[in-house]
């Protein structure tokens, strides 16, 4: 990624956290970029995927076979460029960046999608582990990658999602440090939001995941610890892009990695219990 | 229903408390029927619909936007008749009692779908309430049907579902009547199970939900309520049946109501906190 174009929010504009879910998608619109991390507090971010209406069965199959990384909030009719989670949203020009894939490959990453829209695009509206961010915050965990003005690191896993159809690939997580006095809490509180990938997947070794080096993310960008923080790792919505990467659909678009939807549906309205 | 035949295995058996899934399903393959509530103790229970591949995907997507009557617990492959959720099962033997519908018309009421099975059929297994009753009974709630040894009034209601591609229909639920000293552990209990049906989508006069006549429900069994009990509506997963009833899909098989599939899943599997 271009650091200097996509330096976090909280950089580019430190009232962010205080933006509503609106003015947030009204500056993407307008051209902002950047990772949404700490943008719009208390508000659920949601991670896009839009696939050909061929494959929008395969792609809810697997959501709803990989639920962790995979947590579906809205599905669009064919050729819909709006969702129910956000009034009067564009899906195509109301996220800071975009990724648009051909047979696999990544073939452009712009800040708007209406000259790749096509008619027949189903668009899948995943859950983001950047909305339970705030929960964490709320119960006194640090939240290392904001204070650092970093997107979230994110690891391709050793281990396979579930496939669907002519869907498979591995699963992807986002890694936060967390310091072990508040490890408690930051599990307890991202399990009562399952909708944004609930409780972690893994803690501690990131071998167990398959991951080498937690200073090499895949996406996003490394962040520092502090010695005695221990990595913590949740399922990812990044995942369907490695299924894409995977599985090779004629054509997709998504997010780009950390940059994403803000919707106007409260984190508190997802909270289990 | 035929009462003499769908009277509640509690009666033909009062052992069912203590089978194993495996048992149940066992004795369902070898012919027994009858609504499957206090069977198989803290276990998941699941309704069934089977639809063409055809339908498969709007079928998906109504649960997914409805997710409090359809929580998905599993999907299998077109054709297939095995599930994840219980080793060595067969779909199509190991209910109770199905109904096969075609162009929305009941036609058959088997106890095994052997002769009506198609290789273009993907089953949808959706959590049921009977599930919770294990945490509602642990909790000391009463559960009046079983007490009463009826399969649970289950009511169609006048708040329509959200709609996906060719699939509409009503809300339908199931109804308790809880004491009001119990209410409070029956919500807080069922909340923590989302996966089959979760909260309650109603308390109090029926008038609410369009129910004209508590004593006449349009699937089960009337339940005697004592003088203080509280009316109890939970989203039912006989709601895809009304969608069938409503939408005309041209196949289309399912559970007979009340009368589940036993998965080897354990009902704690699904606690969300």
């Amino acid at each position: 990624m271009n650091r200097t174009e996509d330096r976090p929010l909280i950089l580019v504009d430190e009232h962010a956290r205080a933006w509503s879910p609106k003015t947030a998608r009204a500056r993407f619109r307008a051209g902002l970029t950047g990772p949404t991390a700490g943008a719009a507090a208390g508000y659920t971010q949601a991670n896009l995927i839009s696939v050909p209406a061929d494959w929008a069965y395969d792609m809810l199959l697997f959501c709803q076979r990989n639920p962790k990384p995979c947590p579906v909030l809205d599905v669009t009719d064919a050729g819909s460029w709006t969702t129910v989670l956000a009034a009067g949203a564009d899906l195509r020009t109301d996220l800071p960046r975009y990724r648009v894939w051909r047979d696999g490959e990544l073939v452009d990453e712009p800040a708007d999608v209406l000259g790749h829209w096509r008619e027949d695009l189903v668009s899948f509206l995943i859950g983001c582990s950047f909305t339970f961010e705030w929960a964490l915050t709320g119960a006194g965990v640090p939240i290392r990658h904001i204070e650092q003005g970093r997107n979230v690191p994110m690891y391709v896993t050793s281990r396979q999602c579930r496939p669907a159809g002519r869907l498979h690939g591995p699963l992807v997580v986002s890694m936060r440090p967390v310091p072990p006095e508040h490890l408690a809490a930051a599990i307890r509180e991202s399990s009562l939001l399952p909708a944004v990938h609930g409780s972690p997947v893994h803690c501690g070794d990131p071998s167990g995941l398959g991951i080498d080096d937690l200073a090499g993310p895949d996406f996003g960008d490394p962040v520092d610890a502090e010695a005695d923080d221990i990595p913590v790792f949740w399922a990812c919505g990044v995942t369907p892009q490695a299924a894409v990467m995977a599985s090779r659909p004629p054509f997709a678009i998504t997010h780009a990695p950390g940059q994403m939807f803000l919707t106007d549906a409260r984190d508190e309205q997802y909270r289990v219990a």
